[in-house]
Parts: structure tokens; sequence; C-alpha cells
């Protein structure tokens, strides 16, 4: 199995992985752990809120970005992540959605530090069972670039 | 308690919060849930990754980073996250750290579509014991106006 090096993936390449169903039980313990506002951890008060019901924290959604992230094949030799940019949520995730993860590749590039590495700029979009997109950003991530193939002895 | 309305931040605050003690059960656990990769969850395999040990998700970070968030005083009326940029994490986070935020108004302005209601936008940071940046992010929240005073009767 030698594929997920940087040489694997060409700028316009999309992958998926999902779905990720988001339950009301996790969206609950999530949040009491990280973000207990009540518009996340109550349901009477989340019906009172802009979003008129329970939704997932920002946090929650980020963290299931990652794991789906994990799931996409080949799976990326990922070594780091650099850095995320323009984070949004156009829709709340609300319990009982089915979340897919579409990954782009924007731009590739040879790191000129590590010769051994490159780096992979990608459009990230969470979409939920309606194609609504309810987490977007743009991920930057260290990967390993394909070994030079042994001399033969 | 009338604090924490947009009226009640002004550009160049800064508020503190923290610290948050981040064990190594907690990277390993979070890890497992949302972000199983080796140098995440697995000690011998962390040791031989580019971070030479144990390190937290991102995702893990962005979680503390809400989470403290949450503690910051006054509490922020916080009607929804709008949006994060910038997000990055020039050192690792390791177990036993203990993470402090700050938080700094760049930008405060009222919302034309929603005039009970204007946006922060802040500069984050999340430093260890060690005063070294380890996570850093430009968040944009949508925050409650204090209500006019009612009239007397």
């Amino acid at each position: 199995m030698t594929s997920g090096f940087l040489e694997d993936f060409d700028v316009g390449d999309s992958r998926k992985a999902g779905p990720y169903l988001v339950s009301k039980a996790e969206i609950i313990q999530f949040a009491k752990q990280f973000d207990p506002r009540p518009f996340h951890v109550d349901e009477e008060a989340a019906a009172r809120s802009v979003f008129k019901g329970l939704t997932a924290s920002a946090a929650h959604a980020f963290s299931i970005f990652i794991f789906l992230t994990n799931k996409v094949q080949p799976p990326l030799r990922a070594l780091a992540g650099l850095g995320y940019d323009e984070m949004r949520q156009p829709n709340a995730i609300r319990p009982g959605d089915e979340l897919d993860l579409e990954s782009t590749v924007l731009e590739k590039r040879e790191s000129k530090s590590r010769p051994d590495t490159g780096i992979l700029r990608s459009q990230i979009y969470l979409r939920n069972q309606k194609h609504e997109t309810v987490f977007q950003c743009v991920s930057s991530v260290l990967v390993a670039r394909r070994p030079p193939p042994k001399a033969s002895a």
C-alpha cells in the first residue's frame, strides 16, 4: 500500500467520506464537556435561541470534520496540520443529521525545507442529508512524499 | 447582571481565562474518538513522528479554545459563532500542558440586518505554561446588544 503520498493527489481531485450520524446524545455530551451553552445542551433553551432548536458546537463540527478526514481513501499520509482558514457554518448541525465530507485539492507544493514532504491545501465541505453545507474551511496539511525507489543491491 | 453585551467590549480589550490542564489521558481519549492517528493515540508511534511525542489533535485544541471562551469574564452574550480564520498551531500541545486563553477585540460593529445584535472579531491565543503559543485564530461572533431601558409605566 503506497498510496496517500503527496504524489497521489492532484489539484482539483475530490475525495469523500461519510456519512457521520450526529445523534442528539452526542451533541449534548460533547457540548457538556467543551461548550455548555444553553443552545447546545438544553432543548428548551435551544428552542428559544436564534437556532430554534439544539445545534452542535462549532468545536463538535470541527471534530467531525477531522474524524471524516481520517476516513478519506486513500488515507492521506499527513504528518501535521499546518492551519485552517475561512471556517464557516452556513447552516446549523442538528440532531439526526447525516454528514458527508468532500475534500478538494486547491494547491499542492513541495516543501523547500523538508524535501521528503509537501503541502496540500484543500477546500473542505461538510454537508447534511439535504445537501446543505453545515461546515466549510480551507485546510493546509503537511504530507509525506513517496520515497524514491531503493537502488537494487 | 447586565454585562457581556456588545457595548461592554471595546477594540483592544483583552480578556483571559485558564489555565486548562491537558492530561495525557484526555489527549488519547479525545483522539480515539475523533482523530485516531498514531501520533495522537500511541506513545511509541508518537515518539517516531515529527513531533517526537504525543500531541493533542487540532480538534482537541479547538475544543479547549471554545471551552475557555465560555470561561472569559464577563461572559460574552454570544448568539452564534460566525466564523474562524487564520487558525494556526505554532507549537504542539503536549501531555501536562497548562493552557491560558487570551482574547483581544480586533473590531466591533453593529449588525445591519439585526439591530439587537452586533459582531465582535477577536484575536485568540492559547499559550502553554512556557508562554509559547500553541493555538491561535481570529473569531467572529454574533453578540447581543444591551436592550434599551424600558419606559417607566
